[in-house]
């Protein structure tokens, strides 16, 4: 029924999954029952294809709330989740063939979703200029960039703000910022500024999500774009059929919002993944990232990611080794990414007990 | 936020939309606290990929007593909507340039969703054979033919059972069969096999939707295929990297239909929509189609269908002329498509009291 897969006898880091008592089931009944009186059969019937009013009016003060500037729900379209967002994106600004640069370290599961829109992957490298004149040089079309600047997944660090300031000044290159973990930062920390709003909309596209601050169940999330692209994205055929991607959960989501549940469950979210990230970060006596729900952990010289999963393993505790965040796994041997998303933070000691008598 | 529109003085036969006090509201809302109450957490978290075992359990034990057979759970993957089905299909079966062949007439927006894939659109002609031998002679692939067979829009008609059977024993050609109106049959109607249940899953590969049974907001259909193509659909990365495309709503539904929910608000609809389809036959003095939402209207001579829409509307009726529903409008100013799913019987009988009026 669930994707989760629990495995006897072992501690798995490896899933980047909510926990599950984090999880607002009755919150989330209650809206939907509160979006169905308020909204009636229009929660219900054909939506607007680029996402209900009630929603995007929501976000877009939620958003301006969080990263200043002013609301705009015209520079939203609703999606199914992120991933769907960058699907939908690859088909839309993506010829086949096109390249599509990533980072290095990056969402490993960004990978197939990319391939399967038949554009060719390629490290942005140590040096983005070179590599794009290289391209060029080629006649290579680069469809965009795809990065996860903030909170990284798998690094949980961000880019720092001389490189977020080349990035959104190059004016021949799109990027596509997958800003899915802005919300989730802890303590006193501030969240970088996104991409796309320092860039005024200019060459960002920015991806945003609600299953990490809600739940991964409702595929519900956004695109911050031009009124331009949204209109694009709008007119694709299956969204104007069906439309908008999401009707009912969108209003249902316009609902959670307004009642302030949002807010009162972000609150909660931050304080437990908090103490969570503590507990890992406390136990295996590493530097908490301010952000995300990711520790990446170096290897100790002479060892690998891989070869220390199978001893992991044996201990009774897993994750993902560093190569699966490379393309092709290239590289990665020296790191591996400890979730500390979907246990409590007495398993996550008992699971940082496990690992450094693998380490050891 | 919503794709519907009403018009002042207009009565819209245009819109393929439900009627609204046909939308189960109140049950849907049931359905979502039950469902939270079942599943818990597991409602809310990332889903399995091809579904939620307890909807396509559900559904294939649906299909089986609707359409004979065994229940068969893994040869079903859950989809967000009909128009999602078909544009994941087209994703997966078609190369860009390939050829899919239509109907003609057809549902409109198909040719859209389709496009948006990068294929060509051909009509399969009245002589399909002589279509794909004279395609394949230019070398041309066929990614596969996309039909509405049952209770067709715009025709509101089935087709016969000889073309049924020389479709599925074809060997050389995939058939994409829209499903969506199997549910919807009137007085003591049958509905025709399907064409997957005819071919066995051999060359046919089924699209199911509850937009119409249930509600269109939800975005909740399915596709009957082999278990390999299942896998090969749960196996795209951004449905992977989702855990399904809509697994709240799919587990939500799956409570729908177990509750018993389903089987009454479909007897309610049945006899709803005979009722609405009798109105509007009964005003036009036309034979009733037994199922479907749609009336295919011959246009007098000497008349056309774009030409009668202005006068229609003149006189406050609306409609959709045929050359929609054929490939780039060739065809089709001889009818004009009715439907009789959005209004309730006297705003139906009167909306045909003003389509006479126009069409003397």
């Amino acid at each position: 029924m669930i994707q989760f897969e629990a495995r006897p006898g072992i501690l798995d880091l490896g899933w980047g999954h909510p926990r599950p008592e984090l999880l607002p089931t009755a919150e989330w009944g209650v809206a939907a029952g509160e979006a169905l009186r308020v909204f009636g059969w229009q929660a219900l019937t054909y939506g607007y294809a680029a996402g209900p009013r009630p929603l995007t009016e929501w976000l877009a003060a939620r958003l301006a709330r969080i990263e200043g500037g002013d609301p705009d729900p015209d520079a939203l379209f609703i999606t199914a989740g992120a991933s769907h967002a960058l699907a939908l994106l690859a088909s839309v600004l993506a010829e086949p063939d096109d390249v599509v640069l990533v980072d290095s370290p990056t969402y490993h599961l960004a990978f197939q979703i990319l391939a399967d829109a038949r554009v060719e992957l390629r490290e942005a490298g140590d040096d983005l200029a070179a590599t794009i004149r290289d391209l060029r040089a080629q006649n290579r079309r680069i469809a965009f960039l795809y990065l996860v600047p903030t909170f990284a997944n798998p690094t949980g660090r961000s880019l720092p703000p001389d490189r977020r300031r080349a990035l959104v000044e190059r004016e021949d290159l799109t990027i596509v910022e997958d800003d899915t973990y802005r919300e989730l930062v802890y303590d006193e920390a501030v969240a970088p500024p996104s991409l796309w709003r320092m860039a005024g909309g200019r060459n960002v596209i920015r991806i945003g999500s609600f299953a990490k601050t809600v739940a991964p169940g409702l595929r519900l999330g956004w695109i911050s774009a031009t009124p331009a692209l949204v209109g694009r994205l709008a007119g694709l055929g299956y969204v104007h059929s069906g439309g908008g991607v999401n009707h009912t959960t969108a209003v249902t989501m316009a609902a959670f919002g307004a009642s302030g549940a949002y807010d009162r469950h972000l609150t909660r979210l931050r304080e437990s993944y908090r103490d969570q990230r503590d507990a890992l970060a406390t136990a295996l006596s590493v530097e908490p990232p301010p952000g995300g729900w990711f520790l990446w952990l170096p290897v100790p010289p002479g060892r690998t990611a891989t070869g220390l999963l199978t001893a992991a393993e044996q201990h009774g505790v897993s994750f993902v080794p560093g190569p699966h965040f490379y393309l092709d796994r290239r590289g990665g041997e020296d790191r591996i990414r400890l979730s500390f998303s979907l246990l409590p933070p007495g398993e996550l000691t008992e699971a940082a007990r496990r690992l450094r008598l693998a380490l050891n």
